[in-house]
């Protein structure tokens, strides 16, 4: 482990074999997680320049702003970095659902002991 | 997108090119983030199987039940997975803190306009 990207105060993110970190989205208010993404280093600086939650859209390949298409934008209101800093945790105010299903969390299912349950 | 993964109820992680989806850990109680790793299938079935968080260490290369040397095993109330079935949410509750560090969680840094922000 390095100790200093532990301890440290500075921001140093480990980005993987494809030049991103992990970022998981909560509701700043409920702690629902309502969506998991990935970051590059540009998704990352453009999210902590403009306040607004940007990602790296894998399957796009291409920067991704969350909501630039449907306004759902996601306002950051805090963003923390785990231990060995390759996943972000955002606490958001979302300006609508997360999910493109037009559920408010991506995670709208359980899992159960015979499949998934819906959870709303 | 795969409409039947989306909407279905047939439990079918989406696994990554090696073999992994991610895994958000959430403190059952305080909604607290108190981790993210990653599983893969056999890892899966654990957890289910256990009722207990199990990972798949990358950098050990190796399954790995969390707690299994700490005691800090993390018990889960609730797994939920996302719309595209490569993420798992775990609502656990955790025996201790949940970071090597002796952090209650890994997110225990601030990302602040001048670095890294401690928490507690």
């Amino acid at each position: 482990m390095d100790d200093i990207r532990e301890t440290g105060r500075t921001l140093d993110p480990r980005f993987d074999a494809n030049g991103l970190i992990t970022a998981v989205v909560t509701h700043a208010e409920s702690g629902e997680v309502l969506m998991v993404a990935h970051m590059n280093e540009d998704a990352l600086a453009a999210t902590q320049a403009s306040g607004e939650a940007t990602f790296w859209s894998r399957s796009r390949a291409r920067l991704w702003k969350k909501g630039e298409s449907s306004g759902h934008v996601m306002r950051v209101i805090e963003m923390r970095i785990d231990c060995d800093q390759d996943a972000v945790w955002l606490r958001c105010q979302p300006a609508g659902p997360a999910c493109h299903t037009g559920a408010r969390s991506c995670f709208y299912r359980r899992i159960g002991h015979d499949g998934l349950e819906p959870i709303e």
